[in-house]
């Protein structure tokens, strides 16, 4: 183990003397166009803003630093799904990243001591720890997922190794034409932990490709990414994508939250069950969500030929 | 509840006096296309007809309301494809729709009182009859899966709400050019529960898509239909479509119904288990399956160069 | 049963008097344009060369017969794979096909007394030696899944029959312009039973095509392959894609093997399972895993801004 | 099979002139002791009565044949369950067999043809049908299983092979103390098929004794059954303990049945899932079940230190 | 619901005036022999103590209400199992009750409100709303399970309702010869919603008496919950239990923490999965856990017979 | 890696000295009483005998060192038991132990450097061939389960470690009222990882029972052994337990192999699946397998009063 650390000094130095790195974040970066000044309180990593009424933003912010995820960012994540789960004002959240990039992803610099300096007396026991950190990082992308409230996730430029995690994770992706994608983890010498390896597969329809992107780390670009499947929109530049992203996002929050969240639910339990078990499910969960009064307005609504979203619906 | 009565009896009467509707059948509508001129006894709401010796052809027959499905479909549909099964001369089955469209998706007229007002004492009784009902309507389109007839369906004009669960129901899916789809549950307030959520998700390859249908259930047209992979084949309109897919119904029909049949039911048994537990069912399914005379009339029609077409098969 | 083996010894009589076949190897062929002049001891139907240190070539080398699956095949590509696995000098995969084509797939002259003339004094004993069969065939294809190093298939001119089993079993498909493929056991009076059905659904995105593709057992060509998804390249012709393929597989074999090997059992293993199950094993398997050097190694490279080309990692 | 036939009618001659047999009903057997002078219509080897209000009594009724199941009693134990699924009335079913012992098992006589004769071209058609034939008669005691309210089964004397898959779908399992079970399928050269083999398992703790049971076809007399836990309570003779069947039916229907039956239904999904997937799918059935008024009911009963049997709960 | 919150209050001012109950908590109650003199800070209804260095005791401690579920308890359960599983000094948990009994149950008074005056709008809210309070009572007793540290609960007098939920979730059960179960919830109009259902089919190997005593709510005794396996051990009373519990705790607390909380891990595993998803999960678990340097210790002590209670294991 | 190489050293140098062992089998031991003189060639480990025509009888037969399992043991029982499973004489197995005990458990002493010494370069690389050395291991006795023949074990005196993961491969377990067993691996620093974790929980009916032994090591008698289910019956010495288990042998090997080996079969596929999936495979199954002459001739017997051993059952 020794080694290894002396070996990982060298490397945070060469690091910091050079100032730059292809997918670290450099120490050193231009003004980013980000809508928002900056962080909101408490978040350091994650801008949080209410756009509509309805539909909660949640931007990657760190500028600076390419949106790398640092130790912060990987509990800030829990903290602001957990919230905007228990926020009835919310019915969608979108999600991209300030500055240049969608994210660099993982900021190896301020993480490497918790994942390449794991402490325990002996193997067994740096295993357990190690075992606790990555189950606490899948984490960060699976309330996401968990998060009853659709999330439209729009990605502009770069989204690497952590980024593909973290969308993923979300139900609805967009990006622009300049977007590009990487799996990046083989590089680094470790196999994807924490979702990529597990949602990629479900969420495009091409095994090969997944299998091709996983196994190469090659870049894909914004059209595959559409014909793939990654993607169900391409956007010219960002500032219409994010125009987008929130018209589909008011789209979405003005139907009946209780159908919505409903959708959202059952659509992620029917991806890991069988379409019986899915159909038990739905049938179970839908005998008292029907009876919900969102059912009189929306159709109310239709018969008169009204948009949803004139619809007063209850808060969930 | 009684103001739900009282709010569904103004939709009721607001939809009578007004004589239209989007997704609702029209009280009037100009005489259909329909190639057979109405329903075969015993169903209303569907026309058998039998187009050549191994192919049956159901038709979705109430032309005058767009095909919606009333409370007669729900249980002729289930009748329909049981009689289907048991039939020794039908060895595939093509469905489309009468008329203009293919289906207008449930007939809420006819179906209010079902859906809207459940019987039972209090909510928990409610929520029991409402189960029952809804486990019911599912039955409908997981007969055409049980069912061990390939059913290929033919898609033209708009297929809406119910008419998205019934056809990723079925095993090939084509339409014509003007054809689109639409996720309509979201817009009555409820998650859809009779399949869509459920089978869409394992049909076509990007589930970034399918969210975005089910959720904001905006229209797909045929050409991302086709590019997503719901629909293999587009066709110019509908006569030429109508060919195609008997033509290939025929194609089906032709080889072994041992070989046929037994290919679909491993096909959607293996969609809902892992590789291992699908390999060791086909493998005990084929044991027996394989000691047919299919195989030796097949072959040798090989051999000779012959057309399967002209392989006289016993009945399965 | 005597009918049977009457009818059986008449096909073949047919056969070799009429020299010839669609999908059965021909008895005379021209010679083959293959890379390699021959098989490699010990092996009859398998070339095995090593074009680069880490990189494993499978050629399917019986070209005068199409490369024809024969009864040495089925047994030699479990040895094979086997060997591959248990190599640590090889880290990735490459496989093709000699000749002028991928593969005819099964030999059914070869084939015909083991698929057909199964032994058992009654029916029930028939059944229980064709399972055994069935279950060993199956193991033809599945080691290639189970070998922890990544396979890349390049397909050129036709994929018949047991030849879509084989590449569906693999990791990365490319194919040539030219390249068609043929889900042919429906033909002969069988439901696919060594792969096909139970991979294919997983593999490619739209479940129509798949059902249209084994049911009618028509032809799917480089162009539909690659929308499909079946396939993540399209070559010009095979030199290029042999190319292609070898510098594809050069990428991955630079990469560290721990990184690489443990990406492929975690994507096999997150294809049978939910996300969470997938989640929970690779936190467990990536405890052990991280602990590795590779990282540290790799890291370094991705700093200096080398190739990982230039690291030297331990064999595995 | 014509040598099976000519076989088979050896047998049954040979059965006939003997007339009598070790598990095969015999043909003149004395008056029974049966509650019920006969087959309530329209069954013909059933017996239906109403002990009390809501316990609804199911009992074989084919005395001078040993309560054998012929074919009649294959469909009618369908058509009976499905009739008190659907009785609100009815809350807890009490099964019982009349005359001598509970049953002889399958009357081999009356279903040798379906068994044994199946019908077919082939041997893939023979065996197309007996799959039929086995899903359907395993329906037979699924629909115990698949009927909400609880049944509770009381056997008296010898409880022979398909008795033993009957038994095992029951709920809750009384016997006398000259009760024994005989799983007895082995005896006549076939696994067993309609239920045994999946449910005993589950049922009692000691895998060995199932092995040993199922392998043997070894009697196991009162005491194992009750040391095992097949059963839960022994009686000292038929009449004690159909009075303790009634009682404990008594307790049961006593309950309100959102409660009883909710218990049934989640008791059984809980056999078949993990832990966490019983808990998600019981959490998402009482969102609603708790919503009702038989939770103020019952708690005003216990308050007050009433009997639930003085609680009068609407129908369900 | 204005109703049932009328009943409710009815039922709450009985009870108030009354002062006693059958299983909810009576208002006085005689000083109990608690062991030890009231709750430690920071919970209000548990006492945590450590009787030996590796050891925690966790006690139930409401004596004058018999340890009734509360509200404070259902989250100070969660609390402290997450201290525990923490807390490197803690090897093993003993669970016990102070008082005169084990626990009442759920204190029905304290919850009403949560349960029975659910907040929402509509039905579907209100449901929403139950849902999540049921989801998070689950994970009161679901956090002992997933606690790796083993769990002995010991159970004197009575242990009704929730306690049997809170037993099913421990590892080992122990008793005095006074002690005695009931499944209460059906008494109170409900399916048992927080693990007895789910957890005790998997705990004891009869399911008759499991079926029994949840749809029946009758007393089980000591006897027949050691004979049934529900508890692996009686003992003559508290005292003498106690002493057994914190005897068989030191004996688990004195052996290598890697191999027992491993044990741990991996049978709960084992419980929800196939023996051969289970196996291969403890293979990818071992693969680290094996180079512990417990295995060493461990086998010299065995080697020189001496206890393993001698042995310094590194905390883990 | 260094520091504990050397203390592996000490413990074999200690060991060898000392000469003699708790459960580490013991240099000098007394001339066993084992049946045999020796194990049969080509076994070192195992003598293979045949008692009867139709038994195969396997004995763990390395007495001077109470049958602990050496290195030679574990690969000899993968072959042994693939002979038996090809082998068409053979129709049940019996397992007992030569020598005054069952069985001591694998031998650390032969095993340690496969154990404790695992090669490779960094953590990640032995643990990779760890996982290897752990997935062997667990075949030799899953090769138990995966035989078609059912294996009854015998046991007498120590049944220690690999001797629990061994029984509880086997179908049915016979003791004699000396005998004791031991999960004996948490003793020595290990969460057993071959087998006992996994199918004991589902081979009896009490977890606590379950937990207690694996968590404590302590030994568990014959007569908890036949209360708890893990034997099916005790008998009071060796001598009249091996005439038990041949005649218990001779009772199954008497029967349809067509049907003792489906039962077996289908009864393991059950543990490890929902019933309605069970059902549907045996309803796969018995499609073919009812289509056997067994059937006829074990009629007949039945019919005829003839004894099953009258029967001559073709092989299979």
């Amino acid at each position: 183990m020794y080694v290894q650390r002396a070996m990982l000094s060298g490397i945070i130095r060469s690091a910091l003397t050079k100032n730059r790195g292809l997918w670290l974040p450099s120490q050193v970066m231009v003004r980013t166009m980000s809508s928002s000044s900056g962080p909101t309180s408490p978040y350091t990593t994650l801008s949080i803003s209410r756009p509509t009424e309805r539909v909660t933003h949640v931007e990657l912010h760190r500028p600076e630093k390419r949106n790398a995820m640092n130790k912060a960012f990987w509990s800030e994540m829990v903290d602001c799904f957990n919230e905007i789960a228990a926020d009835p004002e919310c019915r969608v959240v979108v999600v991209s990243g300030a500055g240049k990039i969608f994210t660099a992803g993982i900021d190896l610099m301020d993480m490497a001591s918790n994942l390449l300096q794991p402490e325990g007396d002996d193997t067994a026991r740096v295993s357990w720890n190690l075992r606790k950190t990555i189950t606490k990082y899948q984490e960060t992308f699976s309330v996401i997922e968990k998060c009853s409230k659709p999330v439209v996730v729009a990605v502009h430029g770069a989204c690497i190794g952590g980024g593909v995690d973290l969308i993923t994770a979300c139900d609805i992706r967009l990006c622009t034409q300049d977007a590009w994608f990487q799996i990046k983890e083989v590089d680094i010498g470790i196999a994807a932990d924490v979702g990529t390896l597990h949602r990629l597969p479900k969420v495009i329809g091409s095994r090969s490709l997944v299998n091709e992107l996983a196994l190469t780390a090659r870049k894909m670009y914004a059209d595959e990414a559409k014909s793939s499947g990654l993607v169900s929109r391409v956007f010219a530049d960002k500032e219409t994508m994010m125009a987008g992203a929130l018209e589909m996002a008011g789209e979405i929050a003005a139907r009946s939250p209780v159908a919505v969240q409903g959708t959202k639910i059952n659509l992620v339990y029917a991806r890991d069950h069988s379409v019986a078990e899915g159909l038990d499910y739905i049938a179970t969960w839908n005998m008292s969500m029907l009876q919900t009064q969102d059912v009189m307005k929306s159709a109310q609504a239709a018969m008169e030929r009204k948009s949803p979203k004139t619809v007063a619906f209850s808060k969930l």
